[in-house]
């Protein structure tokens, strides 16, 4: 039986992943992400929405530069992605306290994380205030990505990637699992 | 060592969430999207980008009542999961052919997809074109869960809803895996 739960946000799964960009001083700063999704084909974009009411350093460096990474944290990485989402960066340098390294990004003017093994740049197409959040839709102009992790036909191997996955529900992190089936084929049945 | 690869949209992990709303003349109609996000706390919102070159039912849809709901499939239900997204609503009666129930939503016009276990029922807040896709931000005005996917608190377990995730680079559904650890906790060792 279904029964009415109060409105919240959810999304299963989420994603959690790291936005960083440079401040007006060219220090890099960096948050973690629960609210992001590929948003367009042509041309590539994903889109990101950070709270505009408590006044993140992130927001403010990515509406400055208009040009940002995101990078997509393995398991590995869970601790470090956790600080950078309970840290502000006006009290610290959070990659430097994470032991985290950085560099200037290949086609945007934004750090990328190097411990991280797959990261978009990304120059900002659309900005819009919707509730709570600020959404910024930034289109994909590069992606690096770990030698380790891609196949010989330049994919990411999304098990050698291994993705943290984050429930706001539950203020939880997941790993994920196994892959069930290719797509757009178990639904032929049906035809 | 890091390599550039050509830009593509990816997200680590993403979800195989499923529209619905009415056409025109009441008929039901429900596509899979593996571009969804939240997107803010207040009001409580989330995200859902389509393909507006494609000329999709469901989108048309949307613009014309404002009104959707948003589905989360468990692991049980990719096959219907995956004909959504590879069958177009102009053609055929979705629901009907995989066999799918649908009952009105409780404060939306849309309809609402039974076999899920949770879905969100909301009200289009904003809308953009962007890219070769449509941003459509709803907010969520009711949740309906299953009573055997949530705890004593109203809160859903993740594990009981089992949820399946989508991955855009090679074209795979994944499940999920085992928690990891809780949230906010794990980072306040770089403190």
């Amino acid at each position: 039986m279904k029964i009415n739960l109060k409105p919240r946000t959810m999304m299963y799964p989420a994603p959690a992943v790291v936005a960083s960009a440079y401040d007006e001083d060219g220090n890099p700063d960096c948050c973690t992400l629960a609210f992001a999704t590929m948003c367009s084909h042509h041309p590539p974009a994903i889109m990101i929405a950070i709270n505009s009411t408590l006044k993140r350093k992130t927001l403010a460096d990515i509406l400055n530069t208009k040009e940002f990474c995101v990078g997509f944290p393995s398991v590995e990485h869970m601790a470090e992605t956790d600080y950078f989402g309970i840290e502000t960066g006006y009290r610290q340098a959070k990659l430097q306290k994470a032991n985290f390294n950085y560099k200037n990004a290949e086609m945007v003017n934004a750090p990328i994380i190097e411990e991280f093994k797959v990261s978009v740049e990304c120059r900002a197409m659309h900005i819009a205030e919707v509730g709570s959040h600020t959404q910024i839709t930034g289109e994909i102009v590069n992606i690096q990505a770990d030698e380790s992790v891609i196949d010989n036909k330049g994919k990411i191997i999304f098990e050698k990637l291994n993705p943290l996955a984050y429930d706001d529900v539950t203020h939880s992190y997941y790993e994920m699992g196994e892959k069930i089936s290719d797509a757009f084929k178990p639904g032929l049945k049906f035809r």
